[in-house]
């Protein structure tokens, strides 16, 4: 799938798995699970959907409105709707008339950092999971409908969260979200779907991280900067307990979270909130509300005392490199100001080639091929701030590291000047807005915002609250949380002789 | 309280959380747990002490018993018994008529592995909480009682247990039984004794941890180590976790955890296995048997593939030091043999004055003031292997770890010895002996044995098990397990200027 990462950092992946469906019918047997979506009192399902009928009829409708839909006024292009259905689930919409599409986003309040303990893995196995068959659906039809029809789809799976989404004409909207509300709650699975699932994470295990020595490094950097937070726990899963996830997990966890009032429907694109409202409440309103879900309170990190290093030769490396974290807070712990203000630092100290970390180390002292910082706000739970560079020819990777040392030193010591900081503000506030241009990332921003313990007002204020953090702030900011004696560096290393 | 440590050990301390117990007697209130010990239709609660008859009577029937007890023969001194009660609660007898004083110990099969995420600390709270008041008794009376009879009595914490203690002469055995079973089952909480408790913890964790340097080096060791499994978390717990703990989490606790079924007694001194049984029946076998606990399966420790380390430069440290650890299995986890030989290897390399890291480093090289290593076989999942060092005057850490390494090394290459092994053997099973021979120890031993899934026959076949390990056994356990690039090290520094 194509990832939606924040446009203005060279971040990482934030762990948007990709997803493809394959797989045929399955016949039902004693293990599935069959939840009724309507009371037994009520014969029909809600969802009526039929292969045989998907495959035809979306065909002709498809034809019927496209000749006939009315250019719709743009005048309500970004005013964003939020409401919430009767049985809990928050939708957003985000009018967008400039071309004959749209975006669905389902999010689910729940990802890896939710697991019970054990059960790592279980959030993106789940995610799999939802593209088996269902009491209206084999399991793949709905993949191949999309394609059918010209349409897109996947999912992915984070700490926080795992999304759902669709984009394809305006007129699929509706059978769209009828598949949605389907899978949220007539998913049949049987014993072999998390088998054939749990291997093909296995591999994907296996190929992604364990054939690769950066992703090694990672997880272990992860689980060492993180000694209580689950952060340190890696989204797809520890191999030894992915190995063992079952049936029961399974359903115990889609019991527990995939329900509407711990859901956000994110429509964005070529539509109105009237007929958005309309259409949510003819299918995911007719979805049981399910218990209320306990408050999203999680082990906290213990303050930090130490200086950490993880290192990991490895003879698959051929150029060295370093990353350095701390713990800061995120948008939802952090006091007011505070975490715009690690957004700024950030995007001085190595939001791209005009940062201070890229001009230093790859342009002056010509000791590095890449250089850089990021902060990861958009987070339930305290989150991380990183630096991170590569040697360049000879260049040891101590003194990079050093240099990169001596960059945050200096910021926190001396500050920002307001002309850069301007500029900072400037850059930063722009990269988004070009983002936000894109109908994806504008659902992606509200959803992972929404799911993340925030609200539409906090993206609506986002830019402004930018445009007030003082230089003062973000010397702040570096003082309190970039300590050197307080960080965690991992190393890869090519594997020299022993 | 008197640690009760491997004695053929240089080890850091087991956890042990010394235990006082003080408190006046707290009015019921309707907080209080009142969990009836018989059914109601039996209006007499099992333990019929009451203070005013605990204090009196204890002294008459002292003088009583004191007066007339014969002197048992010592024929069965060291035959060790074993048996299940009806609400299955095992019981192990050790006789020992050598001195008229017998060693109770009550293990529970909890301790701080076993909490649930986010209540870190409350294995520990509640052993503190068990010296409350119960239904039959005030706080602290129990306290008194037994220091009125020169008694002693003590309890300790630790990652797969808890365990309470008394000391006594044989006569008093029957009342220590009855306050045993009491307070397995009788407790009464007040809302009142959590803070008390609770407030007593985190000052202690104030002024044990907080204040100390090592100790808070060791906790972040100790999670960087561990990035899975619950022995990453202090026993103590996080303060921020402990602070949080109340009423309902205490509750929640004793109601899983202290039932008969989940608790061994262990009977060491000058008492008849028949005499044990007939008063372990009327006292315990009262307390009804709780539900069955799940299996303790907890969290795996995931491959470590990084060479990590932890670095803490405080002010208050004169001498540097450095501990390198790796995760090694434990008895419980194991391969026949493997633990035999690592317990072994850490004999030989670390365990005293005769060891290789004491003769090269100490004596030979003259670079260390002391050096060493041990290995902690008793615990219920993977457990760890240690090497230390502390450089003596102007040697530099770095240096003492790279000789330590060596010798580690060249174990791993060169094996050892059979001589050496032999006399590892010698050593080691010789001062084990000597530590049986101490009551309370011989009590510590058969407990945590069975409080970690083992059984009395693996104490005691342990040193024939020792006896029959190869030297090509030892060699292939440092040659597996201490792989320098698999390892977490631990440094200790002064703090310089910056």
């Amino acid at each position: 799938m194509k990832t939606v990462a924040h446009p203005a950092r060279r971040c990482p992946p934030i762990h948007l798995l990709p997803q493809g469906e394959t797989g045929t019918r399955r016949f039902q047997n004693e293990e599935q699970i069959t939840l009724p979506l309507v009371p037994s009192s009520q014969p029909e399902p809600l969802i009526k959907l039929r292969s045989h009928w998907l495959l035809g009829t979306l065909f002709a409708i498809a034809l019927a409105l496209m000749a006939t839909a009315p250019a719709l006024a743009a005048t309500d292009d970004g005013k964003v709707t939020d409401f919430v259905l009767d049985n809990g689930m928050e939708v957003v919409v985000i009018p967008d008339h400039r071309a004959p599409i749209v975006t669905q986003m389902v999010w689910y309040k729940t990802g890896s950092a939710d697991e019970s303990p054990g059960k790592s893995g279980i959030a993106h196995l789940f995610e799999r999971l939802m593209f088996k068959a269902t009491t209206n659906l084999a399991a793949g039809e709905l993949g191949r409908a999309v394609s059918a029809i010209g349409g897109s789809m996947n999912a992915f799976t984070s700490y926080d969260y795992t999304a759902f989404h669709e984009t394809v004409a305006p007129w699929a909207l509706e059978p769209m979200m009828s598949f949605e509300a389907d899978r949220m709650f007539n998913l049949m699975l049987t014993d072999d779907d998390i088998k054939t699932e749990r291997d093909v994470i296995l591999e994907e295990r296996r190929s992604r991280i364990d054939n690769n020595p950066q992703a090694v490094l990672d997880e272990e950097v992860d689980a060492t900067l993180w000694q209580n937070q689950p952060y340190r726990i890696p989204v797809i899963g520890w191999m030894q307990e992915v190995e063992k996830l079952n049936w029961a997990d399974a359903v115990a966890f889609y019991a527990t979270y995939y329900r509407p009032n711990n859901a956000v429907l994110v429509v964005a694109g070529d539509v109105e909130p009237e007929t958005v409202k309309a259409l949510a409440e003819k299918t995911y309103g007719k979805v049981p509300r399910g218990p209320d879900l306990p408050p999203r309170v999680r082990p906290v990190e213990p303050e930090q005392n130490t200086r950490r290093t993880v290192t990991l030769s490895d003879a698959r490396v051929s150029v060295p490199s370093f990353s350095t974290q701390w713990v800061v807070p995120s948008y939802h712990t952090a006091e007011p100001g505070e975490a715009e203000a690690l957004d700024l630092l950030a995007e001085i100290l190595g939001g791209g080639n005009r940062s201070r970390l890229y001009q230093q180390l790859v342009v002056k002292e010509g000791i590095a091929t890449e250089a850089g910082a990021y902060f990861r706000g958009t987070m339930l739970d305290a989150t991380r701030f990183t630096i991170y560079g590569s040697p360049r020819g000879d260049a040891k990777p101590a003194d990079l590291e050093a240099a990169a040392d001596a960059e945050v030193a200096r910021i926190a010591r001396d500050g920002v000047s307001s002309d850069e900081l301007d500029k900072a503000k400037d850059r930063y506030v722009r990269s988004v807005s070009f983002a936000r241009d894109e109908q994806p990332y504008m659902a992606y921003l509200y959803g992972s915002t929404l799911a993340t313990g925030r609200n539409v007002k906090d993206v609506e204020e986002w830019p402004d609250r930018i445009r007030k953090v003082t230089a003062d702030q973000v010397k702040a900011a570096a003082a309190r949380y970039l300590v050197p004696d307080h960080s965690t560096t991992g190393y890869l290393f090519p594997k020299t002789e022993n």
